[in-house]
């Protein structure tokens, strides 16, 4: 596949195949498009804006973390931004209500980060605010069902649940593209993605490739409903070995924005994460280690996880927490 | 590798050595920074001039063909650009001189594509200006030395010479970062590409992995002197099938500007061009038809071409050109 030309009969049909099983696999509308751009989800921070805030318009951000703030940063480059709510303060320990977020007027879409890798913390339901929603999606894309009627983007980088890195799915509505930013380069402009069914140029054939073979997967397996139960059970038998462990382990995060994906903890004494971590590789289990910038440990439960590693992951909490007291 | 953290010391390896070889081979010196983009060359003719024409300064192009005209067309919305010589009138059937380029005040960099794919013609030499060169080389990177003094950016995809599609190659004088624009959004930096060592969000491992393989590959037959070497012998063979053809095969290119990576013909009499296709598909020689832009027949002659295939291809030019006769 790698050594064919991308105009082949071959190769389209699993270009096409793929966008159509994104689409029936998260129900995706008709009134949307399906487009595959390279540059991951960082790209789409600036972009976004790019296309999206033109005639003097604004886009709010809520700030839930670090993913958050890099949508930010970078988008403050490409339009007028504004940050209309920040958990900075509170640590980043939880996802604001509907009721903390207060729009200034002329304001084009909201941009939220659906699920912060780094701080655990996900939305369990969408803001419910009178501008089109806007969502990174990277870390919980094919894990969960998306409330279509509220969004105008749905982006994310593929790494996580659907293919290896060198691409970002980004569904956007239709509608949004008619008064999208046509004074950039071509490859900036989501609305020539969409008109050349992301073949405006050499599309990522690799990751596009593998993603088909994971979407197909999904598929086998029962679709979104069985992705998002299998990521529900993985989750609540994490939280409830945390909560269950009178206190060695301590989940930092709100109970209702705790993450299905990425599950941070800490253990009650830090001088304890070090050998933890270094039991768990001696079990096989590796990448627990927080996040360099946060440290603690942390469990990525994607959609590729089997419930027999977070039992895994499981049995060794509570070997740990009864060997150490 | 795949499926591996892209700060894993296995893929640091790769990712580190293909850069170094890259270096090693392309002999690139100090002064400039090798930086892995996605996107393709397309990204790049936005974020060329979103990069470089700061301060009111100007961006001259010459258009070559196709892939200069997309460069010209997407430069244009991200900063002051004008085209200072065009080949359009005459068809595109050759390079200009040196002479031929009036570059106006203020001009930042001349922009050229070194290699026109649809028309079939290449730079023999570099211009010889007063400004810094801009090369996109996407169709002959690894094929030819470059001139480093004269450049202070050399950028290409990768597909045609290095790896699988969904990856730029961009090769930036040190220098010019310096004054790069900075009011940009993260993934459009070309400086903190280079200064996170093209590791600023998940780069694309499958394309660089497989590149760091086509790299060790040149490297054992010899590296760039061999690429070349073979390049004009393939060239070379199929340039002598067409002129030495009594007619019956006509290349539209003004000697000098021939190109060793495409070469483009026409069948003097063009209704035998579809047989001709068909007869070389027969032998298993498929992919010769020209740009559905232009029509006529088209030889990519690329450096995992092997010299059989020319041969090959000569011979059916022979023996078509005598039953046809």
């Amino acid at each position: 596949m790698i050594e064919m030309s991308h105009r082949s009969a071959p190769y389209e049909a699993v270009h096409q195949g793929a966008a159509g099983l994104i689409r029936r696999l998260l129900s995706v509308p008709d009134e949307f498009d399906i487009v595959f751009i390279q540059g991951g989800a960082t790209m789409q921070f600036g972009m976004l804006p790019m296309n999206l805030l033109t005639d003097g318009s604004r886009g709010a951000y809520v700030d839930t973390g670090a993913w958050a703030l890099k949508a930010i940063q970078d988008g403050s480059h490409h339009g007028d931004t504004y940050v209309v709510w920040s958990g900075q303060g509170t640590g980043y320990t939880r996802i604001p209500t509907t009721f903390e977020i207060e729009l200034r007027g002329n304001t084009r879409y909201l941009h939220i980060t659906s699920n912060e890798t780094i701080g655990g913390i996900q939305y369990r339901d969408w803001p419910d605010v009178p501008v089109p929603l806007v969502a990174d999606m990277s870390s919980d894309l094919m894990s969960r069902p998306i409330a279509w009627e509220r969004f105008d983007v749905v982006y994310g980088g593929v790494q996580k649940n659907l293919a290896p890195a060198g691409l970002a799915l980004v569904m956007i509505r239709r509608s949004a593209l008619e008064h999208a930013n046509r004074d950039l380069a071509s490859y900036f402009r989501y609305d020539i993605h969409a008109a050349k069914g992301s073949m405006y140029n050499t599309p990522p054939v690799f990751p596009i490739y593998v993603m088909e073979k994971v979407l197909r997967w999904v598929e086998e397996r029962g679709g979104l409903p069985a992705m998002q139960a299998a990521a529900d059970e993985r989750a609540s038998l994490l939280y409830a070995a945390i909560d269950d462990s009178s206190g060695f382990y301590v989940n930092p995060v709100e109970p209702d924005s705790r993450s299905k994906m990425n599950v941070v903890f800490r253990l009650a004494d830090e001088r304890l994460e070090a050998p933890f971590v270094t039991t768990a590789a001696e079990r096989g289990m590796v990448g627990l280690k927080g996040h360099r910038s946060v440290g603690g440990c942390r469990a990525s439960l994607y959609n590729a996880m089997p419930l027999a590693g977070v039992e895994a992951l499981r049995e060794l909490m509570v070997d740990f927490a009864r060997t150490a007291s």
